[in-house]
């Protein structure tokens, strides 16, 4: 008959997971509590990881470092906070005017994205899962009104990574702060603009109340996804039935933090505009010009940056038959709901 | 110490899986392929679900009852299906103009929908999984362009569920009609028109060469979601450590499906695009027309349908306060880059 392994033979291995993210950013921070909790469950709490928040063992922007360096078994993260080491690690999170969030993920998990990131991840000694996501980010706050592309120039804002790169060739002179710090700088005047991420987590900071402009589209991350970084010696030595759970528990992850986001979102954008954010889109002058640099960007980066080059040309590719596809099946239908509930709704954001 | 359980002192348990589907929807059908695999794979085989296609043991539309009935374990299906027996049972799949599918993901998991669809299932003696997605779907195929709401006017159209009663009061004459015979009826002109599902699998049927427009948006199914039942007294009978792994095959499932239809959709387009379907957007008439019935319909149902009235009220709720945070966050997004998209390449659809 067959050998069954038996749950009692199987060896007991316990991780650590040193997260990027506060224990108040509890939407992020949670993926890795529901990861660590259904692989105990499904393991009869023989695979145990012990989640530390941002800076309890690891700080914030050190999981890279950490999990290839097998200071910790594995991580959760975002890659374009290590946009210093290799913009190519950046695609996996999301990039300016790049794929949505379900684009990425079909990309990814169905579209030979994974096996190209693996590739380049290989080169930390790290094996990375998809581990949520957050959908398309709003666009910041900002104290004054932008008019147009000249209300850049001089703008003092506080934005990371590609985003950064792009203001600050339209005139902008982009700064890096924690989250801990832009609130006071918004309050004094230090900073004109700051750009954190969803209207659930925005409203917890406060924003609204020293920079009350609410732009969109977050055209810098139209679909941002978290990620699980595992020590490739570690995942290697893990026995195959625990990689299963592993892949398949990051999986649930993926899904779940997204549709925790959609459902908690939607009240706190209503309730910001409660409290005073006013919303605005960005004037098409700013898009237009953001959009034409973006892709200058990305040209430059993939003549000297091989590994980059190959990733983005696979993600462009996807998104030039993706973003026809998407406005037909799924924004002729938006738009028309849309259209529905203003009529109905004129106080609606 | 601990009492950990053993996989060989774990029961085998084998069940079976009717699916309501044909192995050539092979999206589709696989999904139920994924979830019996990788259930073996995370109970070291201990756990097997052999999944027979649509009519091999259970005829395509006999899913429900035969859950119901204890006659096989479980089911993969569509919920709308089972229409006729309670309109509450379709929510579960979509409803016309209602969520997008990452919405009613949302909703379902998030969003109090399980627990409330779960109190529905339990007069069927049936414990439901979301299990895939096809995300927004197509309009279908017409012989003639529909010009205005006229156009309708005694069009024999095959369409089944809240669809077709929206369109017989729109002037059509909605047919049934397994897939299998809606080609030849569309040749011979016994129909005038017909919906089926997304780009991927309307293309495998070649509806394409005998009724050339292609309408959009699918209005009656803006986000489809298939379901696995599960019979209530073999559920309760799993151990915990089954369900759980159930539960979290099914979410992967779920994901999954989706973002393969994701990347086999927008190929499937173009190329249907090239072997001479015409994409056409319903005239604005169509769509508000549409649009008002349903609400009246739903508003019928309502008034004499308790689960429906809960189900749909809690959909509404939802949807009031989703589809504004949609159109700020990804339609804003969406639109700008089909229209940078259609400035690049003029043939794109």
């Amino acid at each position: 008959g067959l050998t069954i392994p038996a749950y009692a033979e199987m060896p007991k291995i316990k991780w650590r997971l040193a997260s990027s993210f506060p224990k108040s950013l509890d939407t992020i921070y949670g993926g890795a509590e529901m990861l660590a909790h259904r692989i105990m469950e499904l393991t009869a709490g023989q695979f145990e990881i012990r989640v530390f928040a941002g800076g309890e063992i690891v700080p914030p922007f050190g999981v890279l470092d950490a999990v290839q360096q097998n200071t910790v078994e594995c991580g959760h993260t975002a890659s374009y906070y290590y946009y210093g080491k290799n913009k190519a690690l950046a695609l996996e999170t999301t990039c300016p005017f790049g794929l949505n969030t379900r684009q990425l993920t079909a990309w990814v998990f169905e579209g030979g994205g994974l096996e190209q990131l693996r590739k380049l991840f290989a080169d930390y000694q790290i094996v990375n899962f998809p581990g949520g996501s957050t959908g398309a980010q709003m666009g910041g706050w900002f104290r004054s009104e932008i008019k147009s592309l000249s209300s850049l120039n001089g703008l003092k804002i506080r934005i990371p990574g590609f985003g950064a790169e792009i203001f600050s060739r339209l005139g902008a002179v982009p700064q890096s702060l924690p989250g801990g710090e832009i609130y006071p700088a918004l309050e004094r005047g230090a900073i004109d603009a700051a750009e954190w991420t969803v209207p659930y987590d925005d409203a917890k900071l406060g924003f609204h109340k020293v920079a009350k402009y609410y732009y969109y589209p977050g055209w810098w991350e139209p679909g941002t996804h978290l990620v699980f970084y595992v020590n490739k010696t570690q995942w290697d030595a893990l026995p195959p039935i625990y990689q299963a759970v592993f892949e398949t528990a990051a999986k649930e992850t993926h899904l779940l933090m997204l549709a925790t986001y959609d459902v908690k979102n939607p009240t706190a954008l209503q309730q910001l505009v409660r409290d005073g954010a006013v919303l605005r889109r960005f004037p098409d002058d700013v898009l237009l010009k953001a959009y034409a640099t973006a892709q200058q960007v990305y040209a430059e980066e993939s003549a000297h940056n091989p590994a980059f080059k190959a990733i983005y040309e696979s993600i462009q590719a996807f998104q030039q038959i993706a973003d026809p596809w998407w406005g037909i099946a799924e924004s002729s239908m938006a738009n028309f709901m849309r259209a529905m509930q203003r009529q109905q709704n004129k106080t609606a954001p």
